[in-house]
């Protein structure tokens, strides 16, 4: 245990992420109704041609290309109009030279029809003719059978999630059941005499626990799994036996601490003691999260996440939130990231060599938005709702000026 | 019905909207477990002083802070150590002159203390003895009872979206059953003679059903409930009575028509017929999205969206998720939105007075991120997945350069 040696954040990141395992954890199978969200676990091949038929891209007529080469405003080309092709029908006849048949976006053409024209693009002359304005290539407007993705290929791979758009295409594609990632399990315990049921009324000295809901729900929107295993007094022999248990139930161990200096080192001594590696970084260079906890005991990754809300929110962000992903078998964080870009509303000074998360309120002042740090005591708790977003100063940073444009996540 | 009057997307969204419901639909009580996502649908106030006593926020020695005045490191105030306050312990014992408490962050300080000393500003002497290093001004280190938010007054206002530290201040706040909007039910239809069930393997002509399963993730997304009221054929009475029982049971009617224009004037004929004031809009200048149908029919938002699954999904953002978000009582979208900066990778041309929305793949080249449009005939299903974000073209432009930075909205 190299204990108290504060690790620079990104050094704690590798060094904690490698030591885990890599996902999925397993893959179950759920209805696609049920599916969004989650993340694929197996790659899912087209069962049969996509789209199954020949299709028209447009509202207008079907016809042979070469029919209408040549085709221009002055001079159209005239076709007998010879058939109505209905939407959801098999189109049977094949066209003779010189003949067309009216079609819908997404119907069926013809047998041997190449080419679709729009309707637009063509004058009616009488019920059953029409001129072609404009000439047409072969495949103009049309999707040939397969076009989209042939039958046994790759529709979409393993490790993709599962958005909206996902759902649609495997739904067109008939995959009503779908194998994805199971979630992980993160069993989590939170330390402290003085805690007490969110439902009580504390007495002098005591305080609701609170930190549990923020967990549980940071967790359930990474894709993972929260179960509370309680609140436990600061009693070594207590908190060690509901370790245990969470060893045999969970695939991830959060222990959100008491934040004085003799929880947190009896936290990393019994995680230590619950396998091997154990703990790999207790303490980075991070604020607020210094007295962050890491480790691996068993092949299960163990944090430790500082007792105030604002550092247990921020720890998660940079230690939990990766590690889900790797236990969803997703890749790490893209190099893009979704934020807000802002102006900072004041000077910010950071010591080099730590990583400072800022918390902001976005405001719009003339046209343009501005994060304004939200300030207040360490030890405020309505101070939590009021930021927006959050704004990352790296280590090789000493500050930020007043005016700078900075990237704001959303929290 | 002023049909076929393009519309430009902001009027029309104006139009739509004003015309529209303004939420919460109703109230709901959830458990504060299960109010993740949820909008708070009442003002809660603190039902007692948070904190409901004075405690520390560091680890380290309460004092009387006149005891401290003139303190240095060459002359230090020594002061006996009296008392050690435990986690959760009600603090009776008040200090006398010259006399401090051990104390952990959090910790209730003694009735008349009024400062906290870090323990790193001391130096222990003896057992019962420390000297203070640095003097301490009343109330440092200290967080007063009530200081947080006093008794009866605002903790969080009503329309605010419960975020993971939304929960963790109801939790600490005691508020174990939250007040939030009903979610907006849409209903969805979908019409087509050619569409079949997912699980079916469609004949020659026919296709499977797939955008209720895209809208009903959005919708989910955006904080409503979708029922999807199944398949329909293009027979008009058929179409309206599934709309009547539409009519009766949700909040919103979300038609996903079919692409032609026989079936998209069938749809808005029959949703005007539903009730006043009926259709508003009848076709946006918008690209993908133009045969975008609105309405409101005695006080319920109706909406046809576009057949074509990318259609559907950029009308839904542009006018669908507007919508929700005032079902749901919530403001207008904020003037900043979450996006991921990156250069364009092909000259864009756009129609001016058009909004075109262009999807974009993300790729990571030489440090900096680029968007490359997805392309590909507009029947192509599978081009559905492979874009990462979108990129909004304004009404008033006429296109973009290649190398030009734009804002990606994830999708």
């Amino acid at each position: 245990m190299e204990f108290f040696k504060i690790m620079p954040v990104d050094d704690a990141r590798k060094r904690f992420l490698e030591s885990c395992p890599r996902g999925p954890l397993g893959v179950e199978e759920v209805a696609l109704a049920d599916a969004f969200g989650r993340i694929l676990a197996g790659d899912i091949t087209a069962p049969e041609d996509l789209p199954g038929f020949a299709r028209s891209t447009v509202d207008g007529y079907a016809v042979l290309a070469a029919d209408t080469f040549g085709a221009s405003e002055g001079l159209p080309a005239y076709l007998r109009v010879v058939d109505e092709i209905l939407m959801g029908q098999d189109a049977t006849r094949a066209l003779g030279p010189g003949e067309c048949a009216v079609i819908a976006t997404g119907g069926m053409l013809p047998p041997n029809a190449d080419a679709a024209i729009m309707v637009e693009h063509t004058e009616s002359l009488a019920v059953d003719e029409v001129g072609v304005l404009k000439p047409a290539s072969p495949g103009q407007n049309v999707i040939r059978r397969g076009e989209d993705c042939p039958a046994g290929h790759l529709l979409l791979a393993a490790g993709r999630p599962l958005r909206a758009q996902e759902l649609g295409l495997l739904a067109h594609a008939g995959v009503v059941r779908v194998p994805v990632a199971r979630q992980p399990v993160c069993a989590l315990l939170t330390t402290g005499d003085e805690l007490v049921d969110p439902a009580r009324v504390p007495a002098p000295g005591q305080i609701r626990e609170s930190n549990s809901f923020t967990i549980r729900a940071l967790v359930q929107e990474a894709g993972g799994v929260a179960h509370h295993l309680g609140r436990i007094p600061d009693i070594a022999e207590e908190i060690e036996a509901r370790l245990r248990q969470a060893m045999a139930t969970a695939d991830v161990i959060m222990v959100s601490g008491g934040s004085s200096v003799g929880t947190r080192d009896l936290t990393a001594e019994l995680l230590d003691k619950l396998g091997r590696p154990g703990i790999l970084v207790h303490g980075v260079s991070l604020k607020p999260g210094k007295p962050t906890i890491l480790g691996v005991v068993d092949g299960k990754p163990v944090m430790g996440l500082p007792g105030h809300p604002v550092s247990a929110q921020v720890v998660f962000g940079l230690f939990a939130r990766p590690l889900l992903r790797q236990l969803l078998g997703l890749p790490p964080w893209p190099a893009y990231r979704a934020a807000v870009r802002a102006r900072l509303a004041k000077n910010y000074a950071s010591a080099p060599g730590r990583v400072d998360v800022l918390r902001v309120a976005l405001t719009e002042r003339a046209g343009e938005t501005w994060a304004e740090p939200v300030q207040g005591k360490s030890g405020l708790i309505t101070t939590l709702t009021r930021a927006d977003g959050i704004v990352t100063v790296p280590a090789g940073t000493e500050g930020l000026l007043a005016g700078d444009w900075v990237d704001v996540e959303l929290i």
